[in-house]
């Protein structure tokens, strides 16, 4: 099942917010799956798409983390070892952080919330998706040289073809090839952005330094395929538990559905 | 020489602004060029650059346009006829207005200006250039099924091969076709966007209306050739009186180089 849930940090030695905040989450949420299972963490770092997305805000000695799973075998001990932890302490970088509190729902935090993939593959269908991009979102694209190269335009195409790779990784029902090729075919030449308010901001991705854009956009598909406007009510559905682009890890593509 | 001039117009018979004032200029532009020599205005017309763009903003009974001409054989007879016309008027859908001032130089309005083409091509090299989209901006992009796309969003590419494209239609020294195809390659893959702040706004482009985008957008060279750093220059300078995009002479892709 989909999960987003929030966990708030105090530090029990220091004042200062962490310095790489983005680094040290990951590097603590890596440590936290070791403690579960080594190999299971093994695997997750091996992954292509990775089953989770992960953000922070800090201010003064206050550390706010949103961790996000697409994958029950994965949140269930997690949680568990944070339950364990939080009487312990967390380390995030040189200093030790308790855990004061956890939202799990939306009536707590907006950005928390849980669904199930049946109902996520019930979504309705769409023919209008807003997102609200809270952090900085890069895509990746490629050169003819083969140098990757980092887009912070919120090109169609790319969010959605961005989220289709993560249903197909991660959904217990993804699309077939031909489906697949279909649905990317129609995001890379029928979607059409009908508004848009956005900024670059830079952001420092665990040892990258990347110029991302936040802000509000709104894509629509202007045509009737009905299998289409599906996939796009799941794919906007799943958004907010995936992230969007690249580094959702360490914090960038962090989004939230508008109404 | 590239011009940039501004015309202010007030109507003598309406109180209401010209309802679509992108049309109706367009048209003027025309009718203008016909009392000239109609010959000439057929040329403009069926060509695949125009070399002028043409924008305007209304206030009540008023009118300013803004005409940026790249092209002497244009400006020097337009400005003849539009002081004659000064005396008579000129009509602008239904209503007749009057020239009220004209601003030549950017001591009088920054929105006007003038160079030459020897000092254009003499323009200092650029490894970043800042332009402001003041009227909304679109690209024009061709779909797998040919059918005509507009396009919202600054890809350095789009924005530098718009301008790459209206120079070798319009400068007395254009590129070889090596020298072009060279450039097209660095734009399409080497540019990078180290900032923008921007935002969606509908337009009317004479019969179309389309979604544009306005605000501020960088762009840099991170690499060091210097032909392409000349090129770059060249082209900054360029925009200011070409404008960039698709629909120029309906007032849409007017920029202003910032420092």
């Amino acid at each position: 099942m989909p999960y987003a849930f929030l966990l708030d940090l105090d530090s029990t030695t220091s004042n200062a917010p962490p310095r790489n905040l983005s680094q040290y989450a990951h590097g603590l949420f890596y440590h936290l799956l070791e403690t579960i299972d080594p190999v299971l963490s093994k695997q997750v770092h091996a992954a292509k798409r990775v089953p989770f997305s992960l953000s922070g805000w800090s201010e003064n000695s206050s550390v706010r983390l949103r961790i996000a799973t697409l994958d029950d075998t994965l949140f269930r001990p997690l949680l568990h070892v944070l339950i364990s932890k939080s009487v312990t302490g967390l380390e995030l970088g040189q200093h030790a952080y308790q855990i004061t509190r956890v939202f799990a729902t939306p009536e707590g935090d907006r950005n928390a919330g849980v669904t199930s993939w049946p109902d996520l593959l019930a979504a309705s269908e769409r023919d209008r998706v807003t997102l609200r991009f809270l952090t900085p979102t890069v895509f990746t694209t490629s050169r003819s040289d083969g140098k990757r190269h980092y887009t912070p335009l919120p090109e169609p195409r790319l969010v959605f073809k961005s989220l289709l790779a993560t249903f197909q990784a991660h959904s217990p029902e993804p699309y077939s090839n031909t489906e697949r090729a279909a649905l990317a075919a129609v995001f890379d030449e029928q979607l059409i952005l009908t508004h848009f308010e956005i900024r670059t901001k830079p952001y420092r991705a665990g040892k990258n330094n990347l110029t991302g854009f936040v802000g509000t956009v709104q894509i629509a598909y202007p045509e009737r395929t009905r299998e289409v406007k599906r996939a796009f009510g799941r794919l906007a559905e799943l958004a907010f538990y995936s992230g969007v682009g690249a580094k959702t890890s360490y914090g960038m593509g962090q989004v939230r559905l508008e109404p």
